[in-house]
């Protein structure tokens, strides 16, 4: 059989068939699993790529029926049962679950992309960084107050989970990382705007939870925009639409944390199985995970619309696709047996989504808590859940001394986003 | 005034300086002090980059006479006193010192550095992880044993201590490290090639050692070719002459660890300042490492020809830059109370490469050490010596795992260079 991604629900599906009689390829474009919800991290000088990933064939090394392939897929035929490479290589498969995950989407927009990254790979992360810590460096070379200002401007769009970390990072770093290393601007002066077209931030959330992370968000002196539309982003200009108001923001560093769509593969996809999917590309799936018509293809995580007892989706988080995937693996165990397996169904342990430094929402089986307890429960569980070992406890040290001193280690400008490119771009 | 360069060199100027009233502008395109004597070990997979970098900001927060700018010096108007930055920014100096090192030399065939990359930035260092990582996946996906063997044949030229880093951090991959990772391919069956011009590994250590670090290399399962000139590099070859003969070895990974040479921006300031130069583009300084006929300009580091008592030139290594770049500094210091400084005088310490895990070859004070004792004092030394104090504690974990269970956590294959782009290139 064939898993496609070694994400969370791809992992842990290959993970689930340990035991059983089946020959696994496991196909990912990447050779690592990155623990993704600690991606804002990465992007915002905290963490390294490495302390959040770890390489597949390490993880499963010990795993016999496992194979682990490095590869793209970009194509299938469901009548052959095979999965198609970018290189052309051709995998048959028996049964296949299909753990892609998800993209950003611009809705329809893609041209805000390059002014308004956004955080989905580690390349992205580190392109992030790099756009971020660049504009301080700018500022202080500005030859003017406005030139200044409009480095100093940063505005995250979309003010859910990702959202939100990201704007009270940046804070922290304005506020107390970066306070002593600049002689001329004063990094507390810059101004973090997080822009959101809904009513309130967190919409999936309850309501007192949303008004208390506004609250702590304005604690860390990041401002809340709600009900604002993006209707542009230039290299140093965000527009808005506010109600009838139309208005705009000099802004040299935008970061885009709206939704997510499905990839061009996940589309071709469908297109093969002829399967519904909904407006973002999801595909809806039976109650056991499978596309209708074809038992024997499972899509689970971000790519895969279920339902919740009372019929709502469930969210792209990462508890839904290691429940998916391991679900999928176990009708598959099942199978084999001559036996089936009751529908999937979701087991919501909660959310949680963290702000700054002791400042966090959670939504723990219904129980709303928030401040320093939300953050502490959210770092427990992180550490928890990080894959290896050995990173867990680097990340611990790096997190120590972030929360004592405020530091951040990983503050390098890198890649090839040089910085003399957004100079040659004006 | 002003410095250019955070290196070794620079940033000891800067610190030097650090009571002296001056005030200081340290101009890097970089921003941060880059470890480099560790960079292989980001390259070969042990360590991420922040590990051995740290913001110049961070380091020189509290140094209220440093202004660090990020930007790229590309000339210098010495009639003027001033320095050209590539986006036109001017900084006038009263003194400057040059501390920009130097870059790979491939001795004129600058085609070769597109199959065979050295390693000089973190960039490269992520490309060069990125390649031999690779490799050992498309070993495993190959259609036949001859494709599998171009993958698993790595060779590196130049047998300087980065040539064997590189060739014994290899060693250690392929028969510890990806032990059990894959499936098809055995991943100790990678043959890895040390090659060198040279009759001996280590050319400027005592012949002992040389010999020393060779029998090292072999217990490593290293292949050391000596006397063999490379004469080609392609995407699946590399062709060498070994005296009269000519050969050649399928090999999809070639890494260069040959000299080095001055920067454009090296050669345009030897043109402006009409100074003397060998041919490698270094500097013939006076003895108190200024340029001659302007002794407002300084020399240090990889840049700086100085000689040794016996006449010799110095090497391009991390102590000739951090005394080179202190002396600067007190010359400069000395010229404030109106004061002369004896000539600069290269203090030896000695001279260390590491080879592998217990394996390495040190010639301190004059006595030679090599095995584990020398690998010890060396794993000290760096130890102490990497900057920031919370890096020097992640170091030491990553090392300690490394240790004791050969696992690599930075195995990760990012970045620019895409899984496919190798395989479209063919």
């Amino acid at each position: 059989m064939v898993i496609l991604g070694g994400g969370f629900g791809g992992l842990v599906a290959a993970q689930t068939l340990k035991r059983a009689s089946v020959e696994i390829t496991l196909l990912d474009k990447r050779n690592f699993h990155l623990f993704q919800p600690l991606l804002y991290q990465v992007a915002t000088g905290s963490l390294s790529p490495a302390e959040i990933a770890a390489p597949l064939r390490g993880i499963l090394r010990h795993q016999k029926n496992v194979e682990v392939l490095l590869g793209e897929a970009v194509d299938i035929d469901p009548a052959a049962k095979q999965v198609i490479l970018g290189d052309g290589g051709v995998f048959p498969y028996d049964s296949l679950i299909i753990a892609t995950g998800s993209q950003t989407s611009y809705y329809g927009k893609d041209q805000w992309r390059e002014n308004a990254p956004s955080l989905k790979s580690v390349e992205e992360a580190l392109a992030m960084r790099h756009k971020l810590l660049y504009a301080f460096e700018r500022a202080e070379r500005a030859e003017s107050e406005e030139e200044a200002r409009a480095w100093l401007n940063f505005v995250i769009v979309g003010a859910g989970a990702t959202g939100l970390e990201l704007a009270g990072a940046l804070a922290e770093i304005a506020h107390h990382t970066l306070k002593h290393d600049f002689r001329r601007i004063q990094p507390h002066e810059a101004r973090i705007i997080l822009m959101e077209g809904g009513p309130r931030v967190l919409s999936n959330y309850p309501e007192d939870l949303s008004a208390k992370a506004v609250e702590q968000l304005k604690t860390l002196n990041v401002e809340v925009m709600l009900g604002a539309f993006v209707t542009g982003i230039e290299h140093d200009e965000i527009h808005y639409k506010h109600g009838e108001v139309s208005g705009s923001i000099p802004a040299r560093t935008v970061f885009w944390a709206g939704g997510v769509t499905a990839t061009p593969f996940a589309r071709k996809v469908a297109e093969r199985l002829q399967a519904e999917t909904d407006r973002n590309g999801r595909f809806k799936v039976n109650p056991d995970l499978t596309v209708p018509g074809h038992p024997e293809i499972f899509v689970v995580g971000d790519l895969a619309l279920s339902l919740d007892d009372k019929g709502r989706p469930l969210p792209g988080v990462a508890q839904v696709a290691i429940q998916g995937g391991r679900y999928a693996a176990n009708v598959i165990k099942a199978r084999l047996k001559g036996k089936t397996l009751p529908p999937f169904k979701y087991f919501d342990k909660g959310d949680m989504a963290v702000i700054g430094r002791a400042a966090a929402v959670a939504n723990i089986f219904g129980l709303h808590v928030s401040g320093f307890l939300a953050w502490f429960i959210w770092v427990f569980i992180h550490l928890v859940y990080i894959v290896e070992f050995q990173s867990r406890i680097l990340v611990m040290i790096d997190w120590g001394f972030l929360y004592l001193t405020f530091s951040r280690r990983a503050r390098l400008i890198t890649g090839e986003l040089t910085p003399d490119r957004p100079l040659q771009e004006e």
